[in-house]
């Protein structure tokens, strides 16, 4: 760490991408804002809300750029499905969908310093769910079951089948839709109704060839699997927003606040289901 | 109700069919099986579970076919997901997403006497995710918004927006998504997902021509709308299907303990959304 | 046929459709018009374009409603890229793309008694060119293979495999694309291109049922085959258009030219075939 | 052309991609292979068959990889149609349709020296014809009209809008629908119908975000355009393939007299145009 903060705080470091073990994100994020650096930190900053709270009281009022890596929001599908919402296309917003399902259990080892999977896999749904409804969720309840791998999560104290619902103080509805593994691949899709239509921001293939034969039509192409096919011009566009607000000065489109809020519906969904009943966010937050 | 039963119990009167108003619905089929005639009933049998269970009591044992009308298992693409499950094309089933919007509110008259969004609307829903299940969900979370008219609503002790998760003893989750107002029109998807794939019914067309222009491609057929369009096979399916239970003695596909069972998941949900808690089927059944 | 004449001439009869084989309908249709019945005639009118022009004469100026069988023009899908062109919504038409082929090769004793492809099949394609375009094709070009059943067809001198692609005197290029035999079911496709965009009438299912799995996404629905099925709510339209102009006494939306024009094209495509050159309509018309 | 042959013979030059103006191209390719050095030389070698037959002569015999840049053939759609027909998946070929369509009329400057819509883009056409058939067509038959800008296609003695119909010795039929302006943008398509079923490359766009309002439903994302953002993963493809040809000494796999065969049916076509009749191949080649 020394030796990050000794190279933070060079001339020539104009800016810090951190894309380390999750452990080290707010050490390395603390050490960055300390040398006067922008910060674009992959999520989640912290797997303890402690922590990131601590974190944020140390860089309060920094006026650095502090981007967050939730690539999602970057997503040319996903974005319009928010410019819909934004634009008043869909009317007023009554309910958010998002059924994000990974194309296969991570190996063991991944998953034991995961954080679990609310805060390793559904969290970037949180932000989805938050980037779409544009106001904060007030309740949590979700559900949690071990159906793709029972013994390994049963072991883990994990899930690998989630299910949120979270409401706003206005009663706007988001749900959330999550699988460890998806045997047709990386299942990413967002849904946002409102009173004047529908916005869905469907899967995506390398290409659209389709073959009928006796009796059937098929896509020939999978989905874009895994995360770095699908989300290739998310990343390209992510980084190019926080290349512009280090050379603007301006504040991330999606600041360390939103990587905090994220992980306080992470915890109150965990709360959640070991409790068995609707958490308040206030309880967590 | 004398007529009816004297008309029942003609020679002439092979089988009964129950359309008229829900509060009739039970002393009418009473009355068909006493007169020893098949029955199918709308749904639901009755608005009061407690009047269901008395009903029950009543025709206990007997072994004429009663069908109660969830037209929409006769749905083929519904149908289509149903099948896929049950021959194992999705493997082990794990997550059930209905999603059921209305293309608008009902008349106010209408909604005053209709039971309120939950055993009026969604228990068409609490039956599709039973017959997609094959299993029967134990607990049950429900929330509701008043979004699409807020004052009519509250006024009603009612809501607009709806959205249900529910769990099986294996874990396996059910979610409801309901509106009574989609603007895009008759919204009706089901989509199981499950340890090898995913089966999706989706929404329906007139037919399929599409429209591009400058910088947009539609298709210029809105969904089929209302009930009557949409289900128009179904509801021939159905009335087969009680036909052939009639002709063969063979219990009905769609049976008087689905109707029970689908108002009791629906008791469930009103219990969960007026004490804000999850709560257990036993609780309500 | 003096059966029919005395039929036809009975009061109780208001009109009369014919649905006989193709070689009795100029006949009964001139019987029809002797008795001053308006009818609905099943395409061809016959196979000889002298026959068909003789019945013309026969009944010229005749003000009851004739209608001939295209049944296809009032396929809501079909029909609503006809209104795209005539309302204008793709500007000035350009091109028209008709595909259309059969699930499975006729039988033998039928495909004898044809007429031909260009007559028996294409016939129904050259009417919906015409439909779209509104306005008559000028040449003809075709080409005729034999490669679904070759040898039946070398001995039937007919073809199973054709292209014909016929330009307007304005220059309006028209393409139909047909096959006897296509493996996945009845292919029923219409297209026009114009300046301002395009309009498809896209093959039709009977529910849309998705299925994913590891690798593909097929639709378990196949395409509705035959006839009968994927232009249902044609012959009704059809039907309910025929009795509008018995009532009305209107002329058929569809009329007796129609019917003949469309074996002109035919004609011109035969000869074309056998020539191997470009045909103007007027060398045949 | 000297300062070209001095540096392609540097030993620092390893391959050569020739992509400057057509009028060029035979010059610097012959150039290149007297150098010794493996080319990927733009389409069309030259506008010119006779140019391009007296450069083949002067390289006939090379060992040298020479790929003609039909960047289409690694389009990872269109290549799967090829695939689909190479592995038997839709059985014996039958007919193949290309429709390509541009977003706009290029300007007269470039249309000028661009040799016709026949040499300039329909041959892309005539390779992905000959690409799919995977054999040669031995007639073609041509229309040509002027319906985006006649006055302008008028003074050129060019066309804007075409259709092509070529057979091959077996009777493989393939059809080929072009316009210079699609208001839609890019329409870039193709079809390959066979004896078991039936391929189809369809559109793509930057990513499938439906938006539904009341009456429609349309896909907010126009279509990928022009072709660098089309076939962005073709090029790449196509290079790949050029550099793994030059590392190996394999041929390329598409070859000089691929480029050859395109122009050979792209003259055909322009006398088919010119002289209203069918063209023998032979006549032209």
């Amino acid at each position: 760490m020394e030796s990050a903060a000794a190279i933070f705080a060079s001339p020539e470091v104009d800016a810090v991408l951190i894309a380390t073990a999750t452990d080290t994100h707010a050490d390395l994020l603390e050490h960055a804002v300390a040398a006067g650096k922008p910060v674009l930190c992959e999520k989640p900053i912290d797997l303890s809300l402690a922590r990131v709270n601590q974190c944020a009281a140390v860089i309060r009022g920094t006026p650095l750029p502090i981007q967050i890596g939730f690539v999602r929001r970057f997503d040319p599908g996903h974005k319009a499905v928010h410019d819909a919402v934004r634009t008043g296309d869909i009317g007023e917003l009554h309910q958010v969908i998002v059924t994000s399902r990974d194309p296969g259990l991570a190996p063991e080892g991944y998953l034991k310093v995961s954080g679990g999977i609310l805060r390793d896999m559904t969290i970037h749904d949180f932000d989805m769910a938050r980037f779409i409804l544009g106001e904060e969720p007030v309740d949590v309840f979700a559900t949690g079951s071990r159906l793709v791998s029972p013994a390994l999560m049963e072991g883990l104290g994990d899930y690998d089948t989630v299910t949120v619902a979270m409401t706003t103080a206005s009663g706007k509805q988001a749900i959330i839709i999550n699988s460890r593994e998806a045997a047709y691949g990386y299942d990413q899709r967002v849904e946002a109704f409102g009173s004047k239509g529908l916005a869905v921001s469907e899967n995506r293939r390398p290409h659209h060839m389709t073959l009928s034969g006796r009796g059937f039509t098929e896509t020939a192409a999978p989905l874009l699997d895994f995360f770095i096919e699908r989300y290739t011009e998310a990343f390209e566009a992510e980084i190019t927003a926080f290349a512009q607000a280090v050379e603007t000065g301006q504040p991330a489109v999606v600041g360390f606040e939103d990587g905090r809020l994220a992980l306080v519906l992470a915890e109150a969904a965990i709360k959640s289901i070991a409790e068995r009943r609707v958490v308040e966010v206030t309880e967590v937050a």
